[in-house]
């Protein structure tokens, strides 16, 4: 328990401290963030905000983790493994923000290539899970509800892969308001600290040591998170850009992929998910009915800002409905917990 | 656990659509809050905006928790209490508003009455828990740390007004900026969710029947609030009024008193602490240094919004200072009851 308040208090502390360093570094060179050009017009006032801040999320994350070891524990396979993938995830989007800043366009690396990488990083996390833990090839909702879908080694690898762009995905296309994406991601870490918390207590149980560091990996990034937000906060003086939400991406997915919450995650991330949705619901309906839409704009938030809500209005909600989503989750993951056989509390 | 969350899902339903309805009704016959004079010049532009939305949050709490007998579990001498004192306090509050807006001032009751009023509250609290229950008089952080210090009974109730009066006028305090008491509150009561539930989970250890009926009030509470937030945030269309701070602070002094809880709740509800202390500061300042001044304007949240930050980043920095606060808080109740012996979770 101490380890992971002190991962969260580094993380914090880090991410505070570098986040507002990062923002005078990047003001200095003016290195900022170009505005998607179809964007609500209201927008066009962001263009210039300094953009990369996910390097000070990974970065406090990665040393809060480091440094909590400090206070006792070990570090295990499956935690390094996750804190590679958020690593080289970030590395992704870091080059991805570096193109756009520089070729001063909003796109980046084309898609292909960033898919491509993110691939590479999925794959590389998958093969390594499997050859050197004794991960569960199982699909369920909280390893114990019901003895889960077997996948056998090839059919979870295919599922980490596909877990992992999905996340990315949502996490990067959620990230277009002031920080909707990381109020929302450290609703969602805070949820896996509880999940890896309660399985680190009961070793009996999970039969697994790594939760322990996953637990401190997740309060890492939850704490990253906050002191991020701290800055990002409307009105934002910095962006996460590609850096942040690819890695927050990689590091949700990962962590569901370890723990085998896979089927809780879209509960967990549930805003994350709805502002996916909307994508595919738009593009698909645009595609299938003929140039009809279903929302003023996707993703989801451009919609509640275009129907009139206030960009802080549409931020503090759909904040609320991912708390929601996640308190959510944690009473599944716990209700099925009490019910096994032996558990007391 | 079902009839937690069922509470939790009513309140947070009858909020969101009573707030609505509250703001039409209040917009239709023009009654509005009239807003302090000596404030930051910006927040002139609030007046007109309909208050009083308190009624909705302990509206939607009250019926939450009546509603969620249905799922079972019984009321609980203890828990009626803490529901009587809510309400009334609301409605001192309800009364003060009424002045304010009928009047057309800001100043409502005059401060004596309000604090007659409060006095009236916690008495009638005080001495119906000491007649007809077996409450713990002492005082302490977790109930389990130390045997904590005995007051006897006409010490716990003097207790029990001075912090029924500080912890009402410390969320009134905080309830001036759109959203950040609302906020704050959600967390605070989240936490005795939290607290109630364990103790709830563990009858052998707390000895006491009342935990579900309390953690039921505070989930019906974090509903209200939160409903009442999709509406009340920045820019916010409805206040809470004394109505809703009042009855916030009277729910959290009950329902640490009777969880005995009464030093944690300095940390479950800090940011209300700090907004306290910086009036005292500043008032205590003025008046001993001649006329010197601490922060810019008090309460605290003043003082950052005349240092330059926008109104956004201001609610948005205080609640992450709460939920660290009422982080903390619940790792230390959850801290100090896994030492205890025979508690395997």
């Amino acid at each position: 328990m101490i380890r992971l308040i002190a991962a969260a208090a580094i993380a914090l502390a880090v991410s505070l401290v570098g986040t507002r360093l990062l923002i005078a570094f990047l003001r200095e060179r003016g290195i900022g963030q170009p505005i998607r050009e179809d964007g609500p017009a209201g927008h066009r006032t962001k263009a210039g905000t300094p953009t990369m801040g996910g390097i000070a999320i990974v970065g406090a994350a990665g040393l809060g983790w480091l440094l909590s070891d400090l206070f006792g524990g070990t570090f295990t396979r499956r935690g390094i493994l996750v804190m590679l993938a958020i690593g080289m995830a970030a590395v992704v989007g870091l080059i991805d923000d570096g193109l756009k800043v520089f070729k001063e366009r909003n796109l980046g690396l084309n898609k292909r290539a960033k898919i491509l990488g993110l691939v590479v990083v999925a794959v590389t996390f998958a093969v390594l899970v499997l050859a050197q833990t004794n991960v569960a090839t199982t699909v369920s909702f909280t390893r114990w509800d019901w003895p889960g879908i077997g996948l056998g080694e090839l059919g979870w690898a295919t599922l980490a892969v596909l877990l992992v762009l999905a996340t990315t995905n949502a996490v990067n296309l959620t990230d277009g308001l002031d920080g909707l994406a990381a109020g929302a991601s450290s609703f969602a870490f805070s949820a896996f600290v509880v999940i890896c918390f309660i399985g680190f207590r009961h070793p009996d149980i999970y039969g697994e040591q790594s939760y322990l560091d996953l637990g401190v990996i997740s309060a890492a990034m939850l704490g990253g998170c906050v002191g991020f937000l701290w800055w990002n906060a409307a009105p934002a003086q910095i962006f996460m850009g590609d850096t942040g939400s690819l890695a927050i991406g990689a590091g949700l997915a990962t962590l569901a992929l370890s723990t085998n919450t896979i089927l809780l995650l879209p509960i967990i991330a549930g805003l994350f998910v709805m502002e996916t949705l909307s994508v595919i619901l738009q593009v698909g309906a645009f595609r299938l009915l003929g140039g009809r839409r279903v929302f003023r704009m996707a993703p989801l938030h451009h919609h509640f800002e275009l129907g009139g809500w206030p960009e802080t209005t549409v931020i503090i909600r759909l904040w609320i409905v991912a708390g929601l989503c996640t308190g959510m989750a944690v009473a599944i993951f716990y209700a099925d917990f009490v019910r096994l056989p032996g558990v007391i509390e």
